[in-house]
This record gives structure tokens, sequence and C-alpha cells, in this order.
């Protein structure tokens, strides 16, 4: 578990704006003098980057729901990571922790600020960045606090073999739901089917998708669990039932639009929907403060729930730092199959 | 106060569905005998008919929130009503209620259903169709479960002279908020600055009237209460900030769509404003169960406001069951100045 004194950093920082998809020259990849900790600092070493959707939108510039990347900065990301130097009291070199270490193999961390050490004798440590972590977070936050899902409703995700669609899924079901999962091609459908135990699962690819989830959907849709966008949306807002909630997470599809698509323009239209129907429609991010006092009982259900195999999930590995822009680009494009990771040591 | 006994009843049908906007041939004036009350039921004499948006969605065929009017039913609607004839051991000939009388002279209703019993001495009686009543309850509803306005908070609402906004706003200014009131016309800008106590007042008509909104807001949006729609709404759309809420009560401006605008098509850029800002948006038909407990409140309330001249309405008379139908198709152009009644009889 020792790991060599390293000499220096290798990183990837942000070299142009995409305009559309990124393309592989959107990133560089670049060697630096390795960081040195400060007091209560740590050095660590970056084992296993996440890639995420959200990524996209901090390469942009202009106002999201966080602060831009500058040209040449480090791309972000979360991490699980090794301590190989410690200048903080409570971290020990060794020790693995959720940090936010970006895109890179060594990172220094404010000790304070990482407050998850994992123990991989409890669970495998990659799970602190899938369906243990920001992922699975981010569906029980909207499950919780604005899908209210109740036993008999039916709920319907897309991007289901995902890891928020997925555990969306799933907890949706534990709590007495009836579930429509929605994927991209057979393999995953088939996945969802016999793997997640979703109810009903559709492939949003079908000529006939829109049809499909009206006949799978003859009481309506209660929650829509919204983190795609594009035409999943578009076929399931005519069958949102009144006091439907749509917890909204994340439009990967259009994540890489550089226009507007071409009219009608369809925005009186789901005013007009929200209304009739008094649907509620929210967007969250689940690292925003009114969600933090959740974190705890996330952390313990979902372990409890890991353990007792009632919530799956699955990884999809891509291997060494230097792949990552082609990760990213593959999942905006949707073609990990689970969480998504990049190993950048072991 | 005693009135002449009746021997028959005059109403308004609707005869036809508009297409567009509604004109005066999509109505009907009729005679009819005058109904019957049963066991427990009254008869009534309707004085005051209100006049209100909500009434062009059920002249449509087609879902909407709540069942469509057949060809030939008689028009619905809030009335003020007296009792002429009684079947019910609470009620008497006399008493003024608050009912759903309809766009005609007479009505019969169920006794057990007229909840309210109107006392000409606390307050006028039409008051309990506008600020004391459905359109008063509807802002108070908005703004206490989605609207959540907070002291010091900014908070935009357009038809602001009506009955709903009006209320809005005063209600937002009593609980510590900065109040924008859009409203079109000089007329109706002076009013809501010098009678209703808007902190500013705008005038949609204005060509620069979105620069002028972004003047008025220099610290963003916090709750826009959305009863209008259209051009207001673009304006305000990118002036929303994190975490604001948006109540959806009515979308005037686009009831007599026949069909919807050119693009591009702005459903995505919606949808995204939601995620990036975390918005709510949320309809809700002040009749819904939920808000049902409170009514209480909101009648002990706005009756102690009312008092006290802190919540000040403005209405707006047509005279004559015969004139309903020009009266609501220009309500639906904002012709209206404050709370539109008809007075059919006295």
């Amino acid at each position: 578990m020792t790991a060599p004194t390293p000499t220096d950093n290798t990183r990837i920082v942000l070299a142009s704006r995409p305009e559309g998809t990124p393309t592989p020259d959107n990133f560089r990849l670049e060697r630096a003098p390795l960081p040195e900790p400060g007091d209560g600092q740590v050095l660590l070493r970056n084992l296993w980057l996440s890639l995420d959707p959200y990524m996209r939108g901090r390469m942009n510039e202009g106002r999201s729901y966080a602060a831009p990347l500058a040209i040449g900065d480090t791309m972000e990301g979360g991490t699980v990571s090794q301590v190989v130097q410690s200048r903080h009291p409570r971290l020990s070199a060794g020790d693995i922790v959720l940090a936010h270490g970006g895109w890179q193999s060594f990172a220094v961390a404010e000790g304070d600020e990482l407050r998850r050490t994992l123990d991989p004798q409890q669970a495998p440590v990659t799970t602190a960045l899938g369906v243990h972590g920001m992922p699975g977070f981010t569906a029980y936050v909207g499950l919780s606090e604005i899908g209210k899902v109740q036993p008999g409703e039916t709920l319907a995700v897309a991007a289901a073999s995902g890891p928020v669609g997925a555990t969306v899924g799933q907890i949706a079901r534990l709590r007495g739901a009836r579930t429509i999962g929605i994927a991209g091609g057979p393999r995953k459908v088939a996945h969802l089917r016999d793997e997640l135990g979703f109810d009903i699962a559709l492939d949003h690819r079908a000529d006939d998708f829109a049809d499909q989830l009206r006949a799978a959907a003859p009481d309506g849709i209660d929650v829509y669990y919204e983190n795609v966008g594009g035409k999943v949306l578009d076929a399931v807002l005519p069958l949102l039932n009144d006091h439907a909630r749509v917890p909204v997470c994340g439009l990967v599809a259009h994540y890489n639009d550089a226009s507007l698509p071409p009219g009608p323009d369809r925005l009186s239209q789901l005013m007009g929907l929200i209304l009739t129907r008094r649907l509620t429609v929210r967007g969250f991010i689940v690292g925003d403060k009114p969600y933090a006092h959740l974190y705890p009982d996330f952390v313990r259900e979902m372990g409890d729930w890991l353990r007792e195999g009632s919530v799956r999930y699955r990884e999809d590995i891509v291997d060494g730092l230097e792949n990552a822009p082609q990760g990213l680009i593959g999942l905006l494009r949707g073609d990990n199959f689970g969480k998504r990771l990049v190993r950048i040591a072991n």
C-alpha cells in the first residue's frame, strides 16, 4: 500500500472552451511540480476520479450553478484519494478519503474539509463516488425533498442505468412505487429489468418510445425525476398527473447544445401544463446547504441497503488519467454503462 | 330588500367554443323556467357575478384543471346571492350568501354547500368575490405555500391592479418584501404606486419595459407571482435569483392562444434555468383540497387588514347580466381596472 515517493504531478487542464460537444483538444495534459501541504493540509494521491455530467457546465463561460473554470485551470472532480503526507492531526499517511482532488495525480487539501474517511473493509471505496456518494445522495435528496414518492404511485426516470437514475429507481421501489426506467439500448434495458428491479424498462431509442411509455403508465406519472431532458421529457409531459412532482437535477441531453432548437416555442405550453396540472417543477443541486442535514441519514440508510443487497450498482471503469477526456466526452453521449470512474492509481 | 316573486330565469349559456379570443356569438342569453328548490336546497337570486380569467379555460374542449362546459351549459361563476326561498334549516329568505350561482338571475343551490353567509354591516358584500374571496385567497395561498416571501426579498407581480395581483403586492409588503407591480397603462401604474403602495410600478407596454424591470430589481427577483405569462415572464426569467419561487396561478396572456408561437423552442432553456438557479415553479388552483385548511385564517386575517385599511381594493362594475360576455372578453384583454363584477340585481 505504500507508494514510492512522488516527484511531480500530472494534471489535465481546460485548454479551451468547447462549442457544443467537447473535443479532446479542449483538454491538455501537463506536468507540474508536486504541491506542498501547508499547516493543517494533506498531500493526496488520487486513486479514483469520478466523471459526472455537471463537469460539462464547468467548461462553459458564464453563469451556471458554480463558477466556471478559467482556461488553464485543472479540471475539477470528486476523487477517492490516499493521504501521502499529513500535516493535519486527524489524518495519517495511508488513510483513504473522499476528496475533491480533481483531474490530477496528486492534490493538496485542507484536512478539515475531508469529512469522510473510507474503510475498504466496509465497502468498496469507489462506492463513495457513486451509489454511496454524490450521485446516490442526489437520488436520495430529489426523492425525499421534492419527489416525495408515495406507495402505489408511478415514478419514471431516464438514464436509469446511470448512478443517479439507477438509485432513484431502487429507492422508489423500496418506498412502494411502481417504477419505469428508461435507458438507451438493449443491454442497458435488460440490466434495468433483470438487475435493478424496475417494473418496466424502456429503450428511448425505439421509434415508438412515446407510445411505449404511454402504454407503460396507464395511470399516468406522479413523479418524473428529470436528469436528461430532450425527447424523454417530451414523452413524459403529456402523461404527468395532477399534482405530479418533477425534481430537476440534470439535463444531460442539452449540455452540449450550442443554440436553441427550432420552434414552435413551447415555453408557454410548459407553463400552461404546470398551471393546469398543478405541477411542482424544482431544480436542485445536492451540494446546496438546505440538504446537508440529510447527508448522515443518507450515508447510514444507503449503507444498510448496500449491505442487504436491496440497492445494487454497476461501475464503468476508464483506465488512466490520460483517458479522462474521452471518458467524459463519451459520458455526455451516454456511452457509460453504470457509474463512470477513472482509475488514476492503484 | 324583498324582491317581487320571480316568474322565470334569465341565463347566459355557452353557444359555441371560441377559437382564440371569444366573441359575443360564443354566448347566448336565454329564458328558462324558474328552478324549484328540493329538500335541503335554496332558491337564490344572484346579485353580483364575479368575472375571472379562469372562465376562458372552461369554454375550451379538453382537459384543463376542471371539466369543460358542454355547449348549451350555463356559464359558471361565483356570485353573491340572496336567498329567496329556503328548504334548508340554517338559511332563511333574505340571507346574503357567497355562492357559485353562475351567469343567471336565479339559481338553486344545496344549502350545505353555502358556507359563507355575508353581513353587509361588516364589509361590502362584493368583497367576498374579490379581495376577501377567491382572488384574495389565491394571492394568500400562493404567497404562503409557494412564494414564502421573506422580509427584504424582492417580489414581482403582473396584472397588479387586478384583484389577485393587487392583493399579492399588498400582502408581500405587509410581510416586509420590496414589491414591484406591473400593469398596462399610466392610470393603472399610478394606482399601483399611489393607492396600493408598491415600491416600484412599471408599465409593461413601455418599449423598454425589460430594461426598466432590470433597473428596478438590482438585487434580482426572489418571488415572481405568475398570473400572466407572455412578455412579462420573458423579462422576469433572466432576473430570477438562485432559489427563487414562482407560484403559477394563471397565464392570462395565453388563454386566447390558438396555436404555439414561433420558435426557437425555449422549453429546454426554461428547464435549464430551473436547474441552474434551483427554481421552484409550481402551479396551484386555490380550490384544491391541500389549501382548504388556510381558508379560515385567510378570512380572519384579510378581514383585519381590510378594517385597518392596510389592504385596499378597487372594483370595476359591469351593469346587467346581458353585458357579462363583453365584460369577460374585455377582462381577457386587460380592460378591467380592479376586480370586475357584474351587477345582476339590486
